[in-house]
C-alpha cells in the first residue's frame, strides 16, 4: 500500500459529504440535471450546493478531493468543472482490498 | 456506504503505522515469531514495538484500530491479545469498492 498518497486519500474519504459528492459525480445526469453546461464536461462547484452544503464547504471539500487525486478540475473560461478520476479511484480501491 | 462507522474506519486507516500493524496481523507467524504465547490467541501490544514505534504510540494505534472495529482485543489474565476482525475488514472493503 502506498504511504503518503493513501493517507491523503483516506482522510479525504473520511467525511460523509465528500463521499456523497463523489457518489453524485458517478451519475452526473441523475444528480445534476440543472447544470446548463453538458455534464460530460464535468460539474461546476455551484451545483454541489445542496443538502446543507454551503459554497465555502463545497469549495473546501472539492479542494480536498482534488488534492487527493480523486477528482480532477478542469478550467474552461470562468468555470471549473470537476470529474471523478476513475483510474485513481480504481487503483486506490485495489490497494485497499489488500489491507 | 455507512456514515459514522466508515468515517472512523477511514481515519483509523489514514496512518501508515496502523496499516502496517494491520498487515503484520495478517501473517502473525511471520511477523511475530518472538511471542511466547501461541499467535493464534492474538498478538500482545508489546510485540508491536518495532520500526520506531514506542509503547505509547503502539497503545494509541491499537486503541484506534480497535475503536474502528478493525481489530478485536481479548483479555486473558494480565495480557490483551489483538486479532484482525476479518468480517469487519471485508465488509468495509466491499463498501469502499463502491465509491
Amino acid at each position: 500500500m502506498q504511504t503518503a498518497d493513501d493517507d491523503v486519500i483516506l482522510k479525504a474519504l473520511a467525511h460523509p459529504a465528500r463521499r456523497a459528492m463523489l457518489a453524485w459525480l458517478k451519475q452526473p445526469e441523475q444528480h445534476f440535471p440543472d447544470q446548463r453546461h453538458p455534464v460530460d464536461m464535468g460539474i461546476c462547484a455551484g451545483q454541489f450546493e445542496r443538502c446543507g452544503l454551503s459554497q465555502s464547504s463545497v469549495s473546501t471539500h472539492l479542494s480536498t478531493l482534488a488534492a487527493a487525486g480523486l477528482i480532477t478540475p478542469q478550467r474552461v473560461g470562468q468555470w471549473v468543472f470537476y470529474k471523478r478520476n476513475e483510474n485513481a479511484i480504481a487503483a486506490f480501491v485495489a490497494r485497499i482490498a489488500g489491507i
